[in-house]
């Protein structure tokens, strides 16, 4: 299957991947060429997966490879009292919790499957420690493939045993975390074990399927804003070639404009952003209840300001107050994210205060995982209950 | 709007709701007329709730309050592994951790919060420790409703967390927990609160939509057997009303037999069903790894009995050893369900070593919520990982 992977940085073109999954001359991050050709195809959801669904948009995948878990599809919700109370036309929620492993990394994790089965390495493997981990185990178990996950060797087996539930190699590795992302790549491309980490480029494709489902749930209309909850870069940068994709289609004639979120305590994109920094710098002394997005030098960093400076799009950052304030109110709408997916109702909160949007804007928030991936955070919220006896019941309800 | 609800046992007919929601006569549970003239409806799934895609089926509902969060279209995921490994034509796996608060409860919740606003009630309220709990608190935070949760007063503060980050009043109640059950309702009833406890007619209704979908996922073919992990019996009840609704609409000929699936210990369905009563007796001592399904006096439990006798189906217990088994091999094909969700596969087989199902049947499990409802559960399963130093990467990879 012909393939071309282009640098995002000096648009030089590779025929297949290379043993770092960046270009030779610049160490920016490939990308696959843009689709621009491709029809969403009519069928019955419950009949169908998502890449099957938007299978046009994945024209150098071999989808005989059958490894669903039922990922994407996920819900669109509008939330008519936050669009009243902040005055914005739309204010929606993309809840990536209902993932078959309760995140959007599922999306991701299912393309990268299926390119290394597809080459036909004879294994796969990820360095993360917490929802990529758990997405890729679970695809390399329901695959019957040799999986091996790279965790850092101080994770707490509270993190950890909702990933060796399923069953996968576990390795704690002593050393740089940075270091250890660049050389399992390389490692593993070498020796037969696609490693899908968090920048991959066929891991990225998977995340285009999130725009192609809010244009349909939108009656096949573009929203004006996207924020996404960024850390390494590859769930923004999917999404942003997705709706690029539905416009080269000739589906739709606007990009909405991309907001990458940040925590305060670490936020290299929205940092260098901020500065006007064409290069991120690395983020020292990160510290942030948002785990999830907790990445100091993000391998796409220089490639989400890139793109943020041509679609028109900004990075923003907001602090743990701010975030825990968003993760309740996101929760008194129906929607429990992890801290990290609650930056983006903080942020969205925080541009409006700066009258950054205008009243006519449709707004989608992108809820990147479940609220229970991580419930020490909960601690941080206040817990109100009362006691009774069972025999004041009746004052409770009459009150 | 009319409604009819009819007493499982005796007949009576009611044209509302009684203020116990169960026959005055005869003290068991009420259930809606049988629906025998439904399409289901086309439409993009993307762009419609489950209730708008199945809405003949609930001629009783006010469709227009629109509080959907997403609910429904989970994924039926076959497993071809298990099919081969247990010499069973089909093993489907109903996927319902990826509900919005990632339990089955969210169907039930939605049709009875729609109940009770179309009643005009001023509130809503639960008695649950569990998915329930969180499932309403939900639904009530988006239907900005006034919502009351009744919890155990010894509850852990782990538990009540998720549920409490909703914002719903959450009353720790003192003394007996099935007295609980029926003075909610009771109560609630009398002074404007619509109490959705387990099988609560208007929740019942909600699981239907299990039926339907699993029909269309199934290319509109019924299975030969649903295995539904059961509690309370409301999401059996509701399972296999859905199918024999297909049937009285003339859209299938056949309704598949329902095996109820209890934990060893706390069995007494499965335990009345072995000796052959017709009457439930109340479990001394109940003690299992499957808390979601721990309850010794379920109130629909001598209706699960009728309705298995009717139906040719059966039900079973297994142990806390075959539920890790089970919940392990789950994991192993990509799913991650709470213990209680693993006694499906757990009895499928037990069942299967008792030649039980033959070579050709289609056997759907339901997976009723996400494993990470219970991580402690975890504790159960041996951790297996290595350490090592970065250096020793390239030997872990070569191996």
């Amino acid at each position: 299957m012909d393939i071309k992977l282009i640098c995002t940085s000096c648009g030089e073109v590779y025929k297949e991947e290379t043993n770092t999954f960046r270009c030779t001359k610049c160490d920016e991050p490939l990308e696959l060429e843009l689709v621009s050709n491709a029809k969403i195809k009519a069928g019955n959801m419950l009949e169908q997966s998502v890449l099957e669904r938007y299978s046009e948009f994945y024209p150098f995948l071999n989808n005989k490879v059958d490894i669903s878990l039922g990922e994407g599809f996920t819900p669109l919700l509008e939330s008519r009292f936050l669009s009243k109370e902040l005055g914005i036309k739309g204010v929606y929620f993309k809840n990536e919790s209902q993932n078959p492993t309760w995140s959007f990394k599922d999306r991701g994790t299912i393309t990268g499957v299926i390119r290394a089965m597809n080459l036909g390495f004879k294994g796969i493997g990820t360095v993360s420690t917490g929802n990529m981990a758990a997405s890729v185990a679970a695809y390399g178990s329901k695959a019957k493939i040799d999986t091996i996950i790279l965790v850092k060797e101080e994770i707490a087996d509270e993190k950890l045993k909702p990933i060796a539930i399923y069953g996968s190699k576990l390795v704690k590795v002593i050393g740089d975390y940075g270091k250890l992302y660049l050389e399992s790549i390389r490692l593993g491309y070498d020796n037969g074990f696609y490693f899908i980490n968090s920048d991959s480029p066929f891991r990225v494709e998977g995340y285009k399927t999130i725009a192609y489902e809010i244009f349909e749930q939108l009656d096949y209309k573009t929203p004006d804003y996207v924020l996404v909850p960024t850390s390494a870069g590859g769930d923004i940068r999917g999404i942003e070639k997705g709706f690029r994709e539905l416009k080269a289609c000739g589906l739709t004639d606007k990009v909405p404009r991309f907001i990458a979120t940040q925590a305060t305590g670490c936020a290299p994109i929205a940092t260098a952003f901020k500065n006007g920094k064409e290069e991120i710098e690395r983020f020292n002394n990160p510290r942030t209840i948002a785990h999830a997005i907790e990445n100091p030098y993000p391998p796409s960093g220089n490639q989400v300001l890139r793109m943020l400076k041509n679609n028109g799009g900004m990075a923003v950052d907001v602090d743990d107050d701010e975030i825990l304030n968003a993760q309740k109110l996101m929760a008194e709408e129906g929607i429990f994210g992890q801290p990290a997916s609650a930056t983006s109702l903080a942020a969205l909160i925080k541009l409006k205060e700066e009258n950054y949007f205008s009243d006519e804007d449709i707004v989608v928030n992108i809820v990147t995982a479940s609220g229970l991936k991580f419930t020490s955070a909960l601690d941080q919220h206040a817990l109100n209950t009362i006691t009774i006896d069972i025999a004041s019941l009746a004052d409770i309800i009459k009150k």
